[in-house]
């Protein structure tokens, strides 16, 4: 065991503060990364404020953070796939049971025993639970050690481990390619990684927003066109025409507006998750044949495919760059959305704690 | 244009009763049908109340049916597949425009230039609108005339133009086949033929009711369990298990218990419409990627392919046949479910109006 710096609260009123905290030695199989950047995920705040007490209460003190990259500095005597020096990144998934059907398929998103980054009862005991990348380093099998493309940028390349897997995975899913017609709805943190990765794999990308300025910035992420989707005229003029629609949105919102708007066999994945349950017209589903879904993350290897994708294309996140001191004020400006599109911490900054 | 006997409604209120109806002679590609059965749709009936005058006001006097089965009275002289005698039936659709990309596929139930079986605009001009199948004939191109094999019972072959060709196509479209595990909700008209698919495709067919008593029914239809849905223990117990759940409902109800069901990548399609939006929660679709959508009939192949895999498997529908002059009454019966589990009308008892 040794000691690692981070950032943790202490209670669900607590600001996140400095702290030590104790991350086990790698063991045969573990990979030790020195974290360069921690993505700011929504779920960060969540469970730093215990808002999803009902299904996953949080243990304090808590250190969030699921979208690290770093650098690896120590391997187990076993590990072959990584060594000191090479960059490496870890999402949401530290561990899981690695032997059920979804872990053996590839889909350790799905395991029933899987093991979170964060705030998961930590297996090899050194803490209580695990302890995320808002830290100066990680200890992770490498199973789930994730390799970053080298000519990405590092802040940006962050976001992918979660906001970038959660979006490229239902496309791939639902079959998004070139000359499919793709909308994003809700410009945020997933969001504009779903234009980005829509545009990439060569589909028709429209943009639904709440909000006419966004509209610059949409056609910038690699948008073709941008709807107003109050503007119930704007609406009808694409009624039966989407092949695929992401849902980013996390608040309440009028989803039988965007299933009208799909064509026959059209699919509307959900990757935003409101709190309470969305009124569906059964008509819109009916008539047809369209289906609404949901995703969350995606499992090791496509992790790793979305990475080399973005390497190829040279995609990453939008990020404003913080220091971890300003993480309290960064959270607050969150629930106002006023980020473009995601902040990244500079692990750098720790070092002054 | 010619006469024919049938069974109308004069107006929202009126009740059903005998009158005779225009019927154009058959042109060159139509086929004339002598109706032996037609089925009794809940469909018919929502027509004849004009409930669904939102979007498909009712024209008055109406002729409902379109769960068609007979045998060729006569044919055009370019009229390839039929000739007299043939046996022969007529579903939901007696035209499209042939030309739509869904036509060209084979999925004229999606064509949006569609002619329904009764109360569409009549192309032809022998009546306002069309006419549907309480009558002692029918006139339809012979593309709209399915073929019915000759081992099936006439009367319980009669609803699988509507009950038989919604329940099957969603599980050929989802995949239902040996070694599925396959849900129904719901035992009535649709339900039953759900069962009957399901249990002849090779899946194991687990009945969801609020009735115990139905069990022994429902293991005859080729259920291999029954869950009695408000038994939040049952329902647990098959959490996460399911491959595919047929919906079957028009009344309000909990969806999201039912998509808990589901196991990955499990489908949950309605076939039922409930007219209020039903509450959907997003976690129950993200936590195993499951989806939600919905049904309607099916195409003039899959329709054929229907019929031809219950002449095959010797799949009718349980019919209770009644004399057209019980059809008011059996609107009454069936607005309290009180029938198992569709009527058929003998159009022999029209002769004698």
């Amino acid at each position: 065991m040794y000691k690692a710096k981070a950032y943790s609260a202490a209670g669900e009123t607590s600001p996140m503060a400095s702290t030590t905290i104790p991350r086990r030695d790698p063991a045969e199989h573990d990979v030790q990364i020195e974290i360069l950047f921690c993505g700011v995920c929504h779920s960060d705040l969540h469970s730093v404020r215990n808002e999803w007490s009902e299904f996953m209460p949080t243990v304090y003190p808590i250190v969030p953070g699921h979208e690290i990259v770093g650098r690896v500095s120590k391997v187990g005597s076993a590990v072959t796939k990584y060594k000191p020096g090479d960059l490496a990144a870890v999402g949401c998934l530290v561990d899981s049971d690695r032997t059920c059907p979804n872990c053996q398929a590839g889909l350790e998103q799905f395991c029933p025993n899987q093991t979170l980054t964060f705030n998961s009862p930590d297996k090899h005991g050194a803490a209580p639970v695990t302890y995320g990348g808002y830290s100066d380093s990680i200890v992770v099998d490498e199973r789930f050690v994730l390799r970053v493309p080298s000519n990405l940028d590092l802040a940006g390349a962050a976001p992918l481990l979660c906001a970038g897997i959660t979006t490229y995975s239902p496309m791939r899913h639902w079959g998004v390619t070139k000359g499919k017609k793709v909308g994003v709805v809700g410009l945020g943190g997933l969001g504009h990684m779903g234009v980005k990765f829509a545009h990439a794999l060569g589909a028709h990308v429209v943009v639904f927003t709440t909000s006419p300025r966004k509209k610059e910035d949409a056609l910038r992420l690699g948008a073709d066109e941008i709807v107003v989707s109050r503007d119930a005229n704007e609406m009808r003029k694409h009624a039966g025409s989407f092949d695929f629609i992401l849902d980013c949105v996390s608040a309440e919102h009028d989803v039988n507006a965007y299933l009208n708007l799909l064509r026959l066999d059209g699919n509307l994945t959900l990757v935003g998750a409101p709190a309470k349950p969305l009124p569906v017209s059964a008509f819109g589903l009916i008539v047809g044949r369209r289906s609404l879904s949901g995703s969350a993350i995606g499992g090791l290897p496509e992790t790793q495919e979305m990475l080399d994708f973005c390497g190829e294309h040279d995609i990453t996140a939008d990020v404003e760059v913080i220091p971890i001191q300003k993480v309290n004020e960064a959270y607050e400006r969150l629930l106002k959305s006023d980020v473009k599109y995601r902040f990244a911490i500079d692990m750098a900054s720790l070092k002054s704690e």
